[in-house]
């Protein structure tokens, strides 16, 4: 599998999660189609993008089980959390509540907007261990106040790894009238992603990590009922140049004057590769790997797992004992041994965490442990 | 020249203007970036790409005789206009003032915010013909009121290719406090441009039209007072994770998520190759080009030119006559000859705009005569 993508071999590339890796085959019709552009500049941008974008996003909206006319291409889900944001009726005397383990870009920009625009910006301090989904959502739900007026979650959280059951939150919060917004950067192509099942208003998620596209490609959902409030950061010709293939809601977001659409073309690619390789499939016989680390850290670290495997997506996260300098292991494992991974945090506790991909091998694993044996020897 | 393109020889290429076109060395070097991107992502995003843009932004700032702590690379103009004008304290009462030949995107879009935000947009008509920078300066001025807080005008307007004395305008303005947005979308490359010449606050260009880098690639100028009143429109990390080579600025604008930078690092590779082949030297020498068809275009469509010589950058903009409808002039110039050449508009006025770049030849000038030629035998 390592032969399918671009990776050095020289590294021992753990960290699929920060910023994916995109196949051979996938990166190359990616390119192909900035060579397409350059052939004809105007008839590409005029004509041809817009069907290509229609087909890619199309096929994506397949993939995620929802309507194309509620889905639009954005750079990336940081993007889309910001755009989201800013369209947001909320002021003072309201919150947005999120939890402690959301992606820190994400709760900076919240923290700013939320000092700018006179509203509450809090975060849910999730009890660990976590047990079972029942014991987050009643935790989730006994933080929720009047003052709630939306939700912001994370479908899988980039600090800790965990799968948390945004479906059901949603599903409470519909029923109060509260406002959804789940941030899925890390979910497509990592879990069973149906759209469908999570009634929320606002759902994100990147393509360029675990569905395998090229980097910038990421998408935006929006409920029928929210696109009216939802309004473009850059406005363009928009509706008023919509051309066969777009779709109302991609013509006002996804035209942003001049730039390269070759990332969300990528998608479809993508989704191919996944279907040609039965990447699912791959990856299902790759999680064995994954508690088999879950072991191994135990060990090392002297520390419980912060959650039973159900929360487990293809990355796993385990907490780092205070002994354990995180920047000096992140620069050793790095540094001494060739090996990409990276400490994440929340609040003061780190984590370990590994990503594990169809490209991951047994001895990947086995230099990892080797390794942290070896550095807690020497400095622990 | 055209061999060093990447643009389909069966087509008379005569629309630079509109997207640009990139050539060979610097399209190589682009896609060269995304392939190291993919070797190592990690070390990419975390290391390599600030140090790369940090040098490829020096580079750009010299080009434009500006300090780099001023300047950041955007996705392209439209992109930089919505960042500004979102940034903007105007309120009731108070008006942006532009002329009528501005972009329509940027019309748009100040249209949009004005309803939203219930401050005014105005565009002064310009007195055509144009005789003189004096005659645009006088007559703009008199336009100006006590309500105008911002003025927004293009360097070179897109509909019409006029270069508009904008150095004057700013300068007049800053005498009086009103703040000055200059849309230059399309001079950077085209016309010689030295940025510490024009005293205003914001400035916008692109680079992959006439400064022929990959798609995607502009920039930001904004003048120190300026900078504490810009808000990113997109919240990441900033400087809270600012990189060696980042100014705050960049971290702040640049930064938005993952995503891909090679367009902003294929800028410094547009400077290398402008400077190895001479490439204002090979502008200037067709020059000659443009004035061949100004005198076509007032012989074939039988009205004179809006503007003397002095207004012309390297696009020439010539008005149709009432009896040629330009939907099927436009049509038949693609279709029966493959001649690319846009129909621009600005109200009801409909223009032939030509682009004279280094690939353009004298053959593809007498191409477009001879086809233009037919077309008036034929419908007029």
């Amino acid at each position: 599998m390592k032969e399918l993508f671009l990776l050095d071999p020289k590294t021992v590339f753990l960290n699929h999660g920060s910023f994916g890796a995109c196949p051979k085959p996938v990166f190359e019709k990616y390119q192909s189609y900035q060579l397409q552009l350059e052939n004809q500049p105007v008839k590409y941008f005029v004509q041809d993008v817009a069907l290509m974008l229609g087909k890619s996003r199309a096929k994506l909206a397949d993939f995620l089980n929802v309507d194309v006319e509620n889905l639009a291409f954005v750079n990336n889900a940081t993007t889309a959390v910001n755009l989201i944001a800013n369209s947001l009726n909320v002021g003072v005397g309201e919150e947005v509540l999120a939890c402690n383990h959301e992606y820190g870009a994400c709760s900076r920009m919240w923290n700013r907007l939320a000092e700018r625009r006179k509203f509450s910006y809090r975060e849910h301090e999730v009890q660990l261990p976590l047990y079972s989904d029942e014991d987050f959502v009643e935790n989730f739900w006994a933080d929720v106040r009047p003052e709630t007026k939306v939700i912001f979650l994370s479908h899988i959280t980039s600090t800790s790894a965990l799968i948390l059951p945004v479906a059901e939150i949603c599903k409470r919060a519909k029923a109060q009238g509260i406002l959804t917004i789940i941030d899925g950067a890390h979910a497509p192509g990592q879990i069973p992603l149906d759209l469908s099942e999570i009634p929320c208003d606002y759902y994100t998620g990147n393509c360029h990590k675990w569905m395998l596209s090229a980097k910038g490609s990421a998408f935006l959902y929006v409920s029928e009922d929210e696109k009216k409030n939802l309004h473009p950061q850059i406005i363009s010709w928009g509706t008023d140049l919509q051309s066969t293939g777009d779709t109302a809601l991609a013509a006002e977001l996804e035209y942003q004057g001049t730039r390269d659409f070759a990332a969300f073309l990528s998608v479809s690619d993508a989704i191919d590769f996944h279907a040609e390789f039965n990447w699912n499939e791959v990856l299902q016989q790759k999680r064995h790997l994954l508690y088999k680390v879950r072991t191994i850290f135990s060990n090392i670290f002297e520390t419980a797992p912060i959650a039973t495997p159900e929360f487990m997506p293809m990355m796993y996260a385990h907490q780092l004992p205070d002994t354990w300098n995180p920047i000096v292991l992140k620069q050793k494992l790095l540094e001494d041994f060739n090996i990409e991974i990276p400490v994440t945090s929340v609040g003061t506790q780190n984590f370990l965490r590994i990503s594990v991909q169809g490209y991951t091998s047994f001895d990947d694993i086995e230099k990892l442990a080797n390794a942290l044996e070896l550095i807690k020897q020497q400095f622990v």
